[in-house]
């Protein structure tokens, strides 16, 4: 394979790019000069020697200098957070939008995916072993926020957490995010889960 | 203006119906039977005969029989409901979906519209002087919700009837619907204040 | 059924319509007053009454005073249009599209709709019978144009009228509308058919 | 700037891809094992080493094997092709696109980018020189078919380029695709230059 047809490839299996899509990167690449495809040849290549995986949360992060060796990512190491509460988020782009909400001082654990329900290997699918192990050390923790997507997976994950959390440390409440309307919802075309939940969590 | 253009002139006010829509109705009506037309020209004539405003909620309803002269809705006149609660709502669809999803016993308004930022004349958008009359009337409510769109239209509609109603009965707790994660919605795409009402809810 | 009901299920008819926008029409209904209900009621009813069928192009069209008797539409009447052409077009709104382009001066023939492939009968889905009485009497047509929709219907309703005309008349001149790239169309996204008949058809 | 914001802010320039896309890539490729990152990283790299610009239609293309020092792509090269027909495209995508389509056997142009309206420098935008130096050299080119896309930005380059074609080569003919329906065009939603043109190119 010509390294047009190897790179389009690659591009193909990139979150949401079809076979045109990739193409069509392929051919911006090539319009631009050789500078430009070097910095993003190396920037990939320094990608796995510059991020490393945060012992305690498991998200990726970029190691400050390459003399640190700390496996901690500034998340985890700050110790102002409130240690009581666990977030346990699918993704680093879920750690990433709820981070930036401010609306949350504990500490974050990754999951790295969700179980569609029937999974039967859920330990291939998320880091079940790693969960496990966090809390185990962080003994000081007294709720686990479920942070699940409001669908059909995420509360699969959620009924699996669950059970693991409770069979590990039965003392260790578990909660998961609040329903109701979110923000731009409307009521005629909201569904009738929505809006039993938003009625039941009415703020005065 | 012959009677093809006065009805797409009609349909085009239709809500969420453009120019083409309403003149392909047009041609819609014309390929049908004069007996079809005949019998939606009819309905559209007893629409105005055969219902009328209920006298409580303000909501469209059909009378039963041309002798009743009752002029509530069955819902108002369903004494198996809470007196304690009553919802106000912005349209009869509202009214609709809510009352769908089974998890609202008490009593509704309905608003006739929302307040638009700035708006100068509210009691022309809105039936205030109708809520203050029923609120006057029903001397038994202890809770109001106010189940506006979580929308800024909607904050301003219940910012405005909070002062209204505190006003009025001070003693009247004054609730709105909980914020939170709709059902379907993903973290990763969540705005910050979804997010933080969502934590505050969380359930356990 | 009550009017509200039965007004819904009537819109739900509607081109384009599903139930919640039915009742959205119903609502908007009855949020008008009295008078705009009645005149939307007569301009349906009236529809029957003022319009007719062209006995030529089979189109409906409004009759301009009561008195007037004629069975043909102004177009049609029209004797400034050239006699040798006669294009045949799928529905009313079709005509009218092209009638506005602005590009064609010869008759028409609304032939009231298409022909899936394998239909087993076409004379009850188009006006196969009336085509050929027209064609019949109108002896000076040199040319009949197929102004079909560019898919597969479109292309199989155009065969079947082909060998209809072929063993009517068959020293009548058949065509179809000229494929090629569609204004906005673009080349990267263009299937091989477009681009062949473009190529086959370019202008010097 | 840290390797994962330096790689975000490079994908937020791919065609097509906004920061939160760009951001979800990144992720992507920190939870791909470093064997992949190798490849892409080196695919990227040798994208430069590896593919040259055709020196007569100007397309990117591979180079088969590094001892090969022809400049031209493998349709420049295809003696079998009608040496009388050029075709100028905008872009690479276009030229995939059109030999898909299995319709065209003349040589190309690949323009490298359209006009805008107004534009001030031409050259700029798109390869002109390179055009001129190329009809200078073909000296038995008769036709060059001006394959832009059928929007104002296309209708504006063809136009320069007709001007600047019959500047220099008085004797050759310059054509544009041909308009019409493309498929799946229907009738009632065209506009009235397409079906002028689909009338004007009727085929019988």
């Amino acid at each position: 394979m010509n390294s047009i047809d190897k790179l389009s490839e690659i591009f193909k299996h990139f979150p949401g790019i079809g076979p045109r899509q990739a193409k069509r990167f392929v051919y911006y690449l090539l319009s631009r000069d050789k500078a430009t495809l070097k910095s993003l040849s190396e920037a990939i290549g320094a990608l796995s020697e510059e991020t490393t995986q945060c012992e305690d949360c498991r998200r990726y992060f970029c190691i400050g200098s390459p003399s640190k060796t700390s496996p901690k990512c500034t998340t985890c190491e700050d110790e102002s957070r409130d240690p009581f509460l666990l977030m346990i988020v699918p993704r680093d782009a879920d750690f990433e939008s709820v981070e930036k909400s401010g609306g949350f001082h504990g500490y974050y654990f990754v999951l790295g995916g969700v179980l569609p329900i029937l999974e039967k290997e859920p330990e291939k699918r998320i880091r079940i072993a790693e969960l496990k192990k966090l809390l185990k050390k962080k003994e000081e923790v007294k709720e686990v926020i479920l942070a699940m997507n409001a669908n059909s997976d995420g509360e699969n994950t959620a009924e699996f957490l669950k059970d693991e959390i409770r069979t590990l440390k039965p003392d260790i409440s578990v909660s998961t995010l609040g329903r109701g309307l979110s923000t731009g919802a409307e009521l005629e075309y909201a569904d009738p889960d929505t809006l039993k939940n938003a009625l039941l969590h009415r703020t005065k």
